[in-house]
């Protein structure tokens, strides 16, 4: 009997070369599709809820996975953990209709930014930070994010090489929190193009520095011109922390399936 | 002109055999004597408030070395952080009296230790925590820190190996912060033993799970047996978070310098 299953994914991506299998260096899919190749002695592919750069951590990053095996749906955390490496880990496990996708049934996702804000460099930060040494304007990152809160075009705050169809996106919020000098922006949105995030964070530190007025933004909508926004921010300061999806696909079928 | 400076450091010990010079690998104060060579083109020794062990981290780690150079003081944060590893950074830098010590005048310690608590293991924490998977009854930690706070003869809760003339030693507070699946314990004393707060540590972790009696401690103190303890908690738990020091011995005797 196939049985699709959904897990849930944390990952240091400093050593990997992004989610996705790459020529140039292990990539977190490899991993896990290593791990599963062990638990199952048999090739089996992962499909991720979307794809995260070189570098670029999660906290929730989601895949499924089809298998034929025994191996109770809870027990997968404990299995696969103990063949991950130990900058990979999955918290979580959970069965799924065999039609559910965790890339095409994402219904948002949630991204966190962090940066820390102070002259020297901090050893114990630099793996999930990206250090910005001069002091940032809070008011005007938030005056700037407010501008980049809603439906647009975003054609502006994507790199080249993106596959989408429609430039059009939802960004629900973008909260920016400041505990002493860490600085955690965490953007809220139905999808995002490629680079989006890490150049909605490069625009928002502009801002924050004074380099760009707040409202630029605005004019970045209308002209699709990149070079009106900030730089692209540092990888290792973004994590993807959380895909949602609705309850309704997450459903188990039970009722309907034919043992 | 002789100066005696005093610099505070962050490190993030995973890659390094400890603070000391070893044979074995590479020291955190090996690669600060070799920044400063670098910086003043002369062999320059430092001086460490304390040791850590391979795998410890420092928020606040305290040394001090003299310099005939004529860098500014303010400025030693900037030279050093340019020519140290990603994983060591120095935050700060003071002048202080040439009879000052990092090591002997270091009056009080703090010390973190850190667990996450919860089935699975944590990607994301893998390099700053120590992971305990079975549930920890915070209220039996807390018991079991109020017996070990106070002035004790702590041979018990050190290793073989220190060189320590008195094992008395007095902890002033031991604080126990739980924040979701994180565990933060405080510890707070004159000084430590060999050891010392990862024995602590690891006998709270003991008490919590419900392997030890809390108030075991005080038999420990009676009889010196290290057997009726908690293992020694993980390097990688531990963190030298700050190192006191009395105002009276950083300050400045400019007034009697005669230069």
């Amino acid at each position: 009997m196939t049985r699709r299953i959904l897990i849930t994914i944390e990952y240091d991506g400093t050593n990997y070369s992004g989610w996705q299998v790459q020529e140039n260096g292990p990539s977190i899919q490899e991993e896990i599709e290593k791990a599963l190749f062990k638990a199952e002695k048999r090739t089996i592919s992962i499909t991720g809820a979307g794809r995260t750069d070189a570098g670029v951590h999660a906290r929730g990053q989601c895949a499924n996975f089809d298998t034929e095996s025994k191996i109770p749906v809870e027990k997968y955390p404990f299995v696969l953990n103990a063949l991950l490496p130990h900058d990979i880990s999955v918290s979580k496990a959970l069965e799924v209709p065999l039609g559910f996708s965790a890339r095409f049934c994402a219904e948002s996702k949630i991204y966190t930014y962090r940066i820390y804000n102070r002259r020297q460099p901090n050893a114990l930060k630099s793996r999930f930070f990206h250090h910005v040494p001069m002091p940032l304007d809070i008011d005007k990152m938030r005056l700037c994010a407010d501008f980049i809160v809603g439906e647009h075009d975003f054609t502006a705050f994507s790199a080249a090489g993106g596959t989408h169809k429609s430039p059009v996106r939802k960004v629900y919020s973008i909260d920016i929190v400041k505990d002493g000098d860490d600085i955690l922006i965490s953007v809220f949105g139905s999808g995002f193009l490629y680079n989006m995030v890490r150049i909605i964070a490069g625009t928002l530190i502009a801002a924050g520095l004074d380099k760009i007025s707040p409202n630029i933004v605005e004019q970045a909508f209308i002209t699709n011109d990149r070079r009106l926004l900030g730089a692209t921010a540092p990888a290792k300061g973004l994590e993807l922390t959380k895909v949602n999806y609705s309850p309704k696909d997450l459903q188990e079928e039970h009722n309907v399936r034919i043992p």
